[in-house]
């Protein structure tokens, strides 16, 4: 299994660890230190080696920054983790903060006034180094960048970094040969007038030199950096233990290879009097305190290989309806087999490894062996449901229970591509309330199905269409509509999004999840998501624009005994039937017969009645 | 009449002024010089004695901004006055450029390497020269300020700066004593820690101050600048001329008054180590340097009138409902006397003198007699329609034919409140593309209408949904859906609006046009609008959140000669026929006997058929 189930949390050393930290700190004439949750690649996944936030505090989500001062020590997240931060840290040692409320910079204005707070320049972006240095400089405080972690140094049994075995994405499925998008990054070089750039991302790494790695959990990234210049051989900077004989031949025509110790140096000498193109999004404020210690200068520019990444190929679309057939076929036979079960029967944990072995049957069929799941399963019936993010664990495992919703987000990593669905589905007979609800948000999730819309038009101006139709019931949901997704790498992958803050420009070939929602606080929660591919949209009688619009990739039956018809517009209709036409046309041949014929049922005409 | 339909454009001297221009920047030692549209206040409408652009160019437009260099200049106008911009300019002497394609920047950046090019910093904001300085820097150039405009000094016949007359805003419409808005405003001050800031913007004067003036066309601004201060009386730096006994002892009450000469040397003195506020987007640029200068420190703030100004209160609502009850029956009455001429018989420039004159005369029935109108009336038929921004002059005057639409964009000021108000008639019989277009821009213009949405919601965030119905037929319109409506005050105000570029956040009290439009190139334009009112709607059973959703202000009826009824849902035929109701039983009584009949066919329900 790739999921973990175990309840990990343990924080029984945290007392003990700051109390190491704040004398180690003290030594060093500090005040206070930030402890965040990045590593020096700014990644969602990390390796054991960098979970130093979870070492010291407990604390296992996926975003959220401690700061231990002398006499207090706080831990800011968001809303997603207001409850599992207070079951997971000793409150004794920590208090748990809102970092929607109070920003990391607002929190330092208020607690750290006249201190000295030091910081690892690895694990912040530039971009963030300089608001919280202009938070402090207001209170008279000093934000102090440290060599070497403290936390690494108190650490004892600190894991090793990792050392994943890469592999070649072969040129079928990356679409374009890395030689090819070497020579555009170039370009983009001498665009922004720099010389050189560093990509820090390592799933630009990934995608630029067709690579796949095993470094982190549920994203096949090989962790790495690499040089890339207007003119001459990229460096990359990995590991050699990853690397076995094919994967080095396949980088040595593309790039110098070079151990990772060497990046640091290496950077410096180049750096000098030359332009280096960094993010200040994404790059560490290391990197362009040492382009500027080194006397070169630092040119922002966003990192070169996200964009192009997030458009993808014809051998990457490829792939990812390959993947969404497979994926499909798995998710109706687990949707057919739960049906089977009687209810009561089951338990969250117990869906989720019985969704992931037909994925990996599945797989292995189609002679694409399942990888890895794409990220933790979430799988929440009734009030579990309604935990936006919810992650089962031994602890918090129930039983699906009739009358109770169950909504189940999941998704898997093949080499020939990455998906994400969410089915929410009733637990024997469902309440009259769950209906509505669960057609208002099949509304908003048709909204973006069917929309059109014209160039140059960006997430957020797409993202209310998904919601009018709750807003109109007095509902919402506290989360975007949709995110990108990599093609075998990142689930969630910029720029590009459908939220209040997707300000990328869509552009044809972007894969975006569609995903509205609709909770009710210890009761239900309702999704249905569905992956979503941008393309130009056929021409319209009548019409003078050329229009964009989507083509939806993810196949697997919407629960229709959720659906009320009688709220659904002719159009929707339209599109609900259409939809599960085709996924009954598609899936059908890859199903044994009981699970076929619970499809066609499943995907009965609404209009036919 | 208010409007003035002469054909202005005068280019004749246009190479005699660039040339004496040319020699006045070498004189002083410059390669170019910048002169912008914009007056020192940065306002939409100018005085004629700011009219520096037209002086020397022969356009009139609302935006633009030529660069005269030695052997050179240009003229930098965006979509809206690409063909009129050919019109007026003498081509042999300035090149047209698209703003849209190369801003400002970016043509210094072309043309003025090296250069030493001039700028007025009273005509520029910070935020604006910032902007500039990097742009020339980048390729060797300098932006050099210079201390009285040039073309003042070669502008022979230069008109006085304005005395229009100022009045006082009665409290009954102003809605709150001017003593209780400047509180406000010091407690703003002291929470952005600023000791004082200057209010540019006539519009916060005129809002702050409870006044309202006569020194531009169609916004009752007095031009003037005020200095607010954290502690002790404000100072109003105003031409004494234009205050008669009254208004002179309303202004004494509440700030010391000072004149305009003295209001430079008067904030050097007080700048001296105090913090300042300005804004970035809104103040000049001469201002911030001055700040500095004198010793003092500038922090970066929003204008604090801005947004309590936008937030109308009791007093303000009340006032705009009863404008719009009087604006939408003199509407009516022109509705209903154009669909009694003959097809051929009424001209453009005939129907705004006819439109005006009614709004005149129901204004004097009600003892609110019209102060002015809001804008130049766009009165467009048949392809004329079709120009965003058009604005009818003798010469492109048209008779309103047979087959053909007319689309009429117009606006009051009466003292209590500003109307901006937009219908689209057939002239005779419309063809079944104008039918289909109406009623998708009529869905759009509903779907605002109706729309629900969370605190929190921003313009941005409502603006797809007018647009959507239009993008499935493969439409759309390039302009925004909306814009804040002021209170006897600016047509066009922030920072609220419907748009791309809607990032403020609706609050309950804002007034915004809700306009959808359609445009064919050559053959005619579409536009409906009406002004809403940001209000808290009523809860819906079953919803879990506070809901804000639009009243609609504006009252007149939309042509239902252009409706096709079979492409309305349920919904949107309710709204329409619930606003005609509305219209019919509100403005009935205020209309003679032919008209109230007209009215009655006019709001005729669709449901009942």
């Amino acid at each position: 299994m790739f999921q973990n189930f175990d309840a990990t949390s343990d924080h029984s050393q945290s007392a003990a660890r700051v109390d190491r930290l704040r004398a180690d700190l003290a030594a060093a004439g500090l005040d206070g230190f930030i402890v965040p949750r990045a590593d020096e690649h700014q990644g969602e996944y990390i390796p054991a080696s960098a979970a130093r936030l979870e070492w010291l505090t407990g604390f296992s989500g996926s975003a959220g920054v401690a700061v231990v001062l002398a006499d207090r020590a706080a831990i800011l997240v968001d809303g997603r983790y207001t409850l599992q931060v207070r079951s997971q840290v000793d409150l004794g040692v920590f208090e748990p903060v809102s970092s929607v409320d109070t920003p990391l910079a607002d929190f330092l204005r208020g607690a750290a006034a006249g201190k000295r707070i030091g910081y690892d320049p690895w694990l912040h972006t530039s971009g963030e180094v300089k608001r919280l240095k202009e938070a402090l400089r207001a209170v008279d405080g000093e934000l102090v960048p440290v060599r070497g972690n403290p936390i690494d140094r108190i650490w004892n049994d600190r894991p090793a970094p990792p050392k994943g075995r890469a592999v070649v994405q072969p040129d079928a499925h990356a679409g374009r040969p890395a030689s090819e998008k070497l020579a555009q990054l170039s370009g983009k070089l001498a665009e922004a007038k720099a010389d050189l750039t560093v990509l820090t991302d390592p799933s630009s790494v990934a995608w630029t030199f067709n690579i796949r790695g095993s470094d982190v959990p549920h994203t096949p990234l090989a962790l790495s950096f690499a040089i890339i210049r207007t003119e001459g051989r990229p460096t990359l900077f990995i590991d050699p233990d990853k690397l076995d004989a094919g994967v080095r031949t396949h980088l040595s025509a593309l790039a110098e290879l070079a151990e990772p110790e060497t990046f640091e140096p290496a950077l410096r000498k180049e750096a000098a009097e030359r332009a280096v193109g960094l993010d200040p999004q994404l790059a560490a404020a290391r990197l362009s305190d040492l382009v500027v210690e080194a006397g070169g200068r630092v040119v922002e520019m966003a990192d070169p290989a996200r964009l192009p990444r997030a458009i993808k190929n014809d051998g990457e679309i490829a792939g990812s309806r390959a993947a969404h057939l497979r994926d499909g076929a798995a998710i109706t036979a687990f949707l057919a087999w739960l049906d089977r079960q009687a209810p009561g029967t089951v338990t969250e944990i117990g869906a989720a490894e019985r969704l992931e072995a037909l994925r990996a049957e599945f797989g292995e069929r189609d002679g694409q062996p399942l990888r890895d799941i794409s990220f933790d399963t979430i799988a929440g019936s009734g009030p579990n449901g309604a935990i936006v993010h919810y992650r089962v664990n031994r602890e918090s495992d129930r039983v699906l229970a009739e009358g109770e919703l169950f909504l189940l987000d999941s998704g898997a990593q093949y080499q020939d591509g990455t998906t994400d669905i969410t089915r929410t589905m009733p637990i024997g007979t469902p309440t009259a309330e769950m209906r509505e609800k669960f057609t208002l948000v099949l509304k908003g999730m048709i909204a973006i199905s069917t929309a059109r819309f014209p160039k140059g038009t960006r997430g957020v101006d797409l993202d209310p269409l998904a919601r009018i139709a709750l807003w109109k019931a007095g509902c919402d949901y506290a989360h975007g509509t949709g995110h990108g997704v990599g093609s075998y790498l990142a689930v969630h992958e910029g720029p590009q999004s459908i939220s209040r803050r997707g300000m990328a420009v869509l552009e044809p070939g972007m894969i975006l999840s569609n995903e509205p929602g609709y909770y009710r606080e210890g009761a239900f929660g309702i999704r249905i998501e569905n992956l979503v591919l941008v393309e130009p949209a056929a021409p319209v009688a009548g019409g003078d624009i050329d229009m964009l619009g989507f083509s939806t990739l993810t196949l697997a039956p919407i629960d229709l005994r959720l659906v009320e018809p009688g709220r659904l517009t002719a159009e929707e209709t339209r599109w609900l039937d259409a939809y599960h036409a085709a996924v009954r046309e598609a899936l059908s041949p890859r199903l044994g017969d009981a699970d076929r014929a619970w499809l066609a049922a499943a995907t009965r005409s609404l209009a036919k009645g």
